[in-house]
């Protein structure tokens, strides 16, 4: 129910200023990868960050995945529950407990 | 309700895994912008993607923003739509219609 | 002297393959973003990286930014240079000396 | 001749702020990443930027790749040739000419 009002809110805020013309899925892609470096920015010089900043550029992430979700007729938590099934079998729990090594090198 | 699964799901396979000891916020943050590089790989050299690699890339940078926002105790949701308040106000509809430059720039 | 002979390595590189074509300044820009991920990947877990894979993805990352800078038709070392001018007064010495604070915040 | 000035400029710079106790390889890492998402801002949206702020844009990612360089001890110029070789290997003119694919479609 929170999610559909999510969805609908950042569909108004874009109708309204009529951006849909400049969401392509590479122009998203790329958004998304921009605003992942500010994220991140948060984080350049030490582990403490200033938590209201990280929640601003978080949420610019999130929005921009939920536009390109839309934009390729996808459901947002649908393909996150999809790979999760795949992730589980890359990273088999025998194998990758307690370790942050990748699938190959398990 | 999906959310709340979604949530619950991710919880699950980390834990099982005990993984959450690598899952400092800046090591998330750094997983981010890794992860939209793989998915900006979809779109290197031409706006024509594979849309199943392109859901899975979507699916891992979305599945560390959720799990950013649950080590900072924010909900995803909520975040996105209090950042929209501040968005509406950078980019009034009156002059940002239709226009893709930067708020300074209005 | 070293310069010009990547420079010229590259370019016959790219000339071999017929790859000109696809270097548009907005797919090397990509480019150099979904390499900054994969180095970034050396570091996801912890500070300790595997030297080898830091040195090929690191070269990676140059190559495109040497191909960009190509491309511009400007020179890579010149442009360094011309920043670090503007770097210098952004960040005078005696108020960032120790400090790893953004200049708006000095 | 160049380079080594770039370098040594670089390093004044860096000594007179006293900031190599911040360039761990990491934050290097992340900076290089930061700034990649900088330039690739510049085409945001449409495939023309403005080309003196590419310039200073490609110029601070090529600055922190100098500066990672030179904390792993290794040429840049070298590395980016050393890296060469292997990318020949991978992408043989025969088989890669023309084409964007990836070397494990080729």
């Amino acid at each position: 129910m929170v999610e559909i009002s999510v969805r609908d809110e950042i569909a108004a805020f874009v109708a309204e200023r009529d951006w849909a013309q400049f969401h392509s899925p590479e122009n998203l892609a790329k958004s998304i990868a921009i605003e992942a470096g500010e994220l991140l920015e948060c984080y350049q010089w030490n582990a403490d960050a200033d938590t209201d900043r990280v929640r601003d550029e978080l949420a610019d992430v999130l929005t921009y995945c939920l536009l390109l979700a839309d934009r390729l007729g996808v459901d947002a938590d649908q393909i996150v529950l999809d790979k999760l099934v795949k992730t589980r079998q890359k990273y088999p729990v025998d194998k990758a407990r307690g370790r942050s090594v990748k699938y190959d090198a398990l």
